[in-house]
Parts: structure tokens; sequence; C-alpha cells
């Protein structure tokens, strides 16, 4: 009988949950809403609704499952699956979750954050499989990025390391939501690339961006996206300056770390993906590692249950 | 009886030796000058004969010692121990080193980088010493990083990884030697700091660096570093900037593999230790890790025997 995990994706506003077998599929998932109270046992319990949920659509699992994974806004500490101090889920402050998930469901816990889970799960099961050093980046709201060496996180010091999202690519850049200047986050994640886009559009020139959007404030990264694909001039050039400023900060991880891998997940990543190849071969230029673009640069396989994965893989 | 070790420090001049016991102490050191020619064989002999005097000078060393380690200028692969291509020592080219020593002496030997080795050195027997994860600097003629976790460096894919001092910290900025731009070797290795002292100076503005130096061209790192200890304006103001732009470059290395230590050595990180605990705090601004500031910042251990030090730990 093949073992499975469950993988919990904690949000601000959900919890999901899913089991997952040996080789990461996704068998089945549950989703229910995150308590939004302060109360500590409130969002415990929301939790175990969603757990619950899996075992109702799949009993066999009670007896299966030899762990359950979490994955959960940060900060928190993934040695001791405590949650920290979390702006997004004000229930917990402290709180031992891991403990708490063992003392209910009697079996092994893990607690960490979804970039370092999703990228697990690419190492184990989805696009890192058979790669010893693999740089996982997530490419959406934010910019996450996970380090999993010999199919093991790299946790540094207190469990905050792998922020490479806010590695600063121009320090006299303009200032990111965390306070530095010039993160790559502040010039690539997706609301990022809405900013760049409404910054370069009111010189009056025409582009499909406008008309997806309706207006100038309501233009996202999805409709860059969507006028990129139809041919849009504007687009491609917002695209291409976004391959770019990716490639610089790329310079930067294979410089650090020369991972065998890297692989990139995240409505951005997908949006990027037919400049993979351009990007790779821009490394010559912001890598000094000669070899550099040898480096295999790939989608994830994971998109938007890269948290359920991430999850299941933190028990494996 | 104790096990020895011996480090060769192989540069474009010169071959240094030295014999180094179980705690990290340089017990005899030999220097020979380093082959010119472009014969393959005459480099090694310029090897042998480093490695022989040091065993003329304690012959129980022929006994005791358990491994030759070996820095050579890359690019070299560390798995193999051959020399590839490095520009200054045109004698190798797909040199197998390593084996060659082996052969010779008939003990295992070890070929790696200047920088991994000296970070190596530091996290066995140096100011690295009781941490997980190191990270080590050299500060001087060039910027070179080492990564060390569990007492092992980290390589990378091909030996490449940890060439910190390329990381660009400005993707505006000057373009550096290596063909990137705003490296902070760019900014902040000695060379760097005498070009933006002789940048800074032309105003007409009194320094006691241009006293020391005598003239504009003749101004080096050493001069900027005896002016500021005298407390000279213009020195201070270039150091105080170098340690601004070492935290931005610091805060990318914490969010990307917060350390348990960051070990900097080289005659810059000495001209800069009056600067660690404002480079430390500076971090709150140039990290999103909370907890940066508590990471040590230390000055290495080895200064110029860095590499004969380093190259022995690579037997360990």
């Amino acid at each position: 009988m093949a073992t499975k995990t469950i993988g919990v994706d904690i949000g601000g506003t959900k919890v999901a949950a899913g089991l997952v077998d040996a080789s990461g599929e996704i068998t089945c998932k549950s989703r229910v809403p995150m308590a939004s109270t302060g109360d500590a046992a409130a969002g415990l319990a929301s939790v175990e609704t969603a757990i619950d949920a899996i075992f109702e659509q799949a009993p066999e699992a009670r007896t299966e499952v030899t762990g359950i994974g979490i994955c959960a806004p940060g900060p928190l500490d993934p040695k001791t699956g405590v949650i920290l101090n979390p702006p997004n889920v004000p229930c917990w402050r402290n709180y031992p979750l891991a403990a708490e998930i063992e003392r209910v469901f009697h079996v092994p816990a893990r607690v960490d954050n979804d970039a370092n889970a999703a990228g697990l799960a690419e190492a184990l099961w989805g696009a890192g499989i058979g790669y010893t050093n693999v740089f996982f980046a997530i490419l959406g709201t934010g910019i996450g990025t996970g380090i999993v060496f010999d199919r093991k996180i790299y946790h540094g010091r207190t469990g905050s390391a792998a922020e490479g999202g806010h590695v600063t690519i121009n320090f006299n850049g303009p200032v990111c939501g965390c306070g530095k200047r010039g993160c790559i986050e502040r010039y690539a994640s997706g609301p990022n690339i809405a900013r760049r886009t409404r910054e370069r559009l009111p010189g009056g020139e025409r582009s499909a961006i406008l008309e997806l959007a309706g207006s100038l404030d309501a233009v996202r990264a999805e409709h860059v996206g969507e006028a990129f694909r139809a041919g849009d001039a504007v687009a491609r050039e917002i695209v291409t300056e976004t391959a770019h400023l990716l490639t610089i900060w790329l310079g930067t991880i294979v410089d650090l770390l020369e991972p065998d891998v890297m692989v990139v997940g995240g409505g951005v990543a997908e949006l990027m993906s037919s400049f993979f190849d351009d990007m790779r071969s821009g490394l010559k230029n912001w890598a000094i590692n000669q070899r550099a673009g040898e480096i295999p640069l790939v989608l994830a396989r994971y998109g938007s249950e890269a948290g359920i994965a991430g999850a299941a893989a933190l028990c494996r």
C-alpha cells in the first residue's frame, strides 16, 4: 500500500487541502474559508475542517496518510512548526500549529512557507526531479523563492533563507513594499508589471492593453499577457523588459548558487515562458559563470496547486 | 601522532606552501617562484619544489602528512582536480594537477579556488568555528567568496558557485572587469576603492590621501586607509560609502542564504572593520530578514596566509 500525505495550504481567506500520492499526484481536494476572527482555536478548526473533508472523500486515507504538511504565511519557524506573527493570519501569534495538528490527527506534521514547500514539491515530483541543487521561484503577486539541496529545503539560520524576491538589483531603484530599494519583486511581480505598464502608457500611444483593461487604473498583468499574445507592441516591450530584469536577477542567483536547474512557476512565469531561451542566453552578459546558459530554466509542474503539493512534500 | 596537511597556494608569479596542523596552525612555510613558461611540467616542478622545501624543513612531515591541498587560479574543476584554462597560469590547460601531485607524493590531493578554500579554513579553524552555514568573503584586489555548509564547500553544478563578488547591486552601474554591470567588486575591491577616490578628489579639496600618494594617479586603497586612520574627511567619506555599498550586498547574501556567520578577510575587510557594527545595523534597511542584524559579521582569522591555510583545509 502506497503511503500518502496531506498538504494544507493556508491563506488569509481560505484553507485548501489535498491528498497527495507518492508520485505527487493530488488525488482529492477540499477548500474551506479561513477563520477571520482573532481566535487561535477558530483558525485551527478551519484547518481541521479542510483535513476532515479529505478523509470524508477518501476514507481509506485515514490509514494511508503518513504525515500532514502545511504551507502558511510567514514569519514562521519551520524547525519547531510554530507560526510567529503573520500579518495575513491574525489569529495566530507564536502558535504551535504543527504540534496542534499532530495532537488532533496523530501523524507527524510539518510547517513551512509556500515558496520553500513548492520548491520541494518541484524537486521531488516536478520539474526539478533528478537535480541535486534546485532553485525555485514563484513569480506571481509577489516573488517567492526556495532553495532545495539534495531533496531538502535549505532554511538558513532561522528559516528565513531563500527570500530571493528581495534581492536588490538596483540600489538606486524604486522602494519595494519590503522597504528595500530595487528588489526584483519591485520590477517583475504581477502588480509591478502592471505598475510599469501604467507608467509607460500615458504617452498617448494606442495599445490593446488599455482596450482590455478599460482604463489605465484598471491595468493588470493579465491584460499585459493577453495583449502580448495578441501581438501588441507595448505589451511586447514590457514583457521583453521584464525578461531582461529577470535575467539580471538570475545572473546573481547563478553566480552565487550555480544551481543544477532553475524552476519557475506562477502566472508571470507562464507569461515569460516564451523568453526562457533568451533569458538563458542573456546570462552570458549577467553571470560570470561561462556555463550559465547550460542551466535549464523550466516551468514548474504545479500551478495553482503548488501550495497543496508543496505542503504534502514537507512530509516526504 | 597528530596528522598534518600541506597547503599550496599557487599564484601567477609564486608558489607558497605550508605545513598545517590539526588546529589550523601553520608550522612551517616555503615560497618559490612559479614557472613563467608555457610548459606544464615546469609548472608542476615549481609546486614540487615548494612542497619539497617543507619536507626539508620538517622531515617528520613525510610520515605525518595525510594530504596535499592546492589553491589555484580558476577556472578549475574541484571535483576532478583539473586546472582548466587560467589566464594567470598559462602553463596549464586541462591539466590534472591533483592527479599529478598524488602520483609524485603518494598522498591524496585536492584542488579548489582560493576563496572557497579560505572559507573552509575559516569554518574549520577560524572565525567560522561552530557555525553550520558560513558565508566567507575576501575583500582585496578582487572580491572572492566561499559558501561552506556543514564544514563542506558548496560548489554548485560545476564548481563555479559562490562568485559573490559579481553579484549585481546596480544594473545601471559601471561595467566591471567581468563584463557585468554594477558588481559589488566594481565598487568595493581595493582598486575600485582607489578608483572611486580618484574620481572624488579632483574637486580641489585638500586631503591627506593626495599627500600620501604623491599624485592623483598614484592613489591606492592603502592610502585611503592610512588617511582614514589619520582622520581625513575625504577618506572617511569614501570608507563610509564603501560600508554602505557592502551593506546592500550583504543584504542580498542574507536574504538568499541567511548564514549563521559572515566572515570577511583581506585588506579591505581590515579597513572596514570599524564599520562592522554599522553594517550589521544597516541590514535593517537592506535585508527583509528582521533578524539579519543578529548574524555575526567578523574578521577572518587568516590574513595573507589564507591561501595556504585554505589549501591545507581541503584535505581535512
